[in-house]
């Protein structure tokens, strides 16, 4: 019987990638995304495309209090900075960086995989081509999982609780090359921070120009351009 | 001009003293109280009584999803134990126990930190007169503030985030003496798991009777159980 793992997937490139990876490790394959006020909310229906064409095992859609991630252009605050090139996504922190989101989304994330005898939880983060967000970061993955085990009681009276990002040393090509290997659908995935009318990509946010940069570093079409042009 | 501070207030006796230390210390006390589906919803009420009478700055309920919180006695899922002697509490960690539930609240509460430009928060945790929750031991709590330094905007770029438990080595009936001097009014306040109508203390459930021993120790009459007698 395969273990169970929670994952953290948001329906972009990143997320599809990790889901892949935990699904082609063996695990089953629980998902679980957020929708917090994102203006980008149609990530949530390109989440749930991406967990059925992976064949995951369960998606849940976990509704959290908008108020309590004001100050975020994410979240409706302000304009999306545009036009950075992939150089400067690495300088400080972006308006777009919401106040404390991973820790929320895998504070819930464990608490889920308490609730189903999980003790491995997947995240996509990478901290090579990012956007400069602090949340995204080897050393704060390694300090949560640290406070996982002893925040509760699998990692008290159980296992330890892993947490994998095993996307951490990866470029965006490198990732892309995986999932295309795993069989993911990019032209299931959705990057954009600010779509259009019907989900088409703005193609000058921090997220559309590292997914540009990443598919061309990688050699191959982003089905998502492909289709729109 | 008093520094901010997000408070976590429950409505209970812990975090009913918490919130008056942050007060006397100073702070302009911005306290947050969470909806989880928790069956003793009474609380929430408690918490905007305690909040009101200690004259927050203010007070928001973040709803949370309860599907997140499965698998625990107080949403829902079975009975709270009952009849166990202060000194049954301490061992092993009960059916009470809700995953990941003090990670996800401090998770939240730094959100807002973040939003209203506060490095401080307060927990009313203690690991003396406890239920044997993992999440209430101090090392959780300096794990969490690694974390939070890690995680954030504010933690990256400005002040350290400092998270307090002023009632981490405090017994309850220390906390009642240290309350009483800052004139909480215990009557507002809400202990128990499983309230009868009119949220009425039941009297044997863990939280009841860690509150029925504090009082006695601290030789003073519980305000609850006298107005209810």
């Amino acid at each position: 019987m395969s273990r169970p793992a929670v994952i953290l997937v948001s329906g972009g490139l990143d997320s599809a990638t990790t889901l892949a990876i935990a699904a082609g490790e063996g695990f089953e394959c629980h998902a679980i995304s957020f929708s917090y006020g994102q203006r980008h909310a149609v990530e949530l229906e390109a989440a749930a495309r991406v967990c059925r064409s992976l064949h995951a095992a369960s998606h849940r859609v976990i509704e959290l209090d908008a108020t309590a991630f004001a100050g975020s252009s994410l979240t409706g605050d302000g304009d999306v900075p545009r036009g950075r090139s992939p150089e400067e996504l690495g300088e400080g922190i972006p308006s777009t960086y919401v106040p404390a989101r991973n820790l929320v989304f895998l504070s819930h994330a464990l608490g889920v995989a308490e609730g189903i005898g999980s003790s491995d939880l997947f995240i996509g983060v990478n901290a090579v081509d990012y956007s400069g967000y602090p949340d995204c970061r080897p050393e704060f993955i390694e300090s949560f999982s640290a406070t996982a085990n002893l925040a509760t009681r699998i990692g008290v009276e159980g296992e330890t609780i892993r947490v994998h990002a095993p996307l951490q040393d990866m470029g965006k090509a490198d990732i892309i090359r995986r999932g295309l290997e795993l069989g993911v659908d990019y032209g299931l995935t959705t990057s954009c921070y600010a779509p259009g009318e019907g989900g088409s990509p703005c193609g000058d946010c921090d997220s559309c120009s590292l997914r540009a940069a990443g598919f061309a570093e990688a050699g191959v079409d982003d089905p998502l351009t492909r289709r729109c042009s």
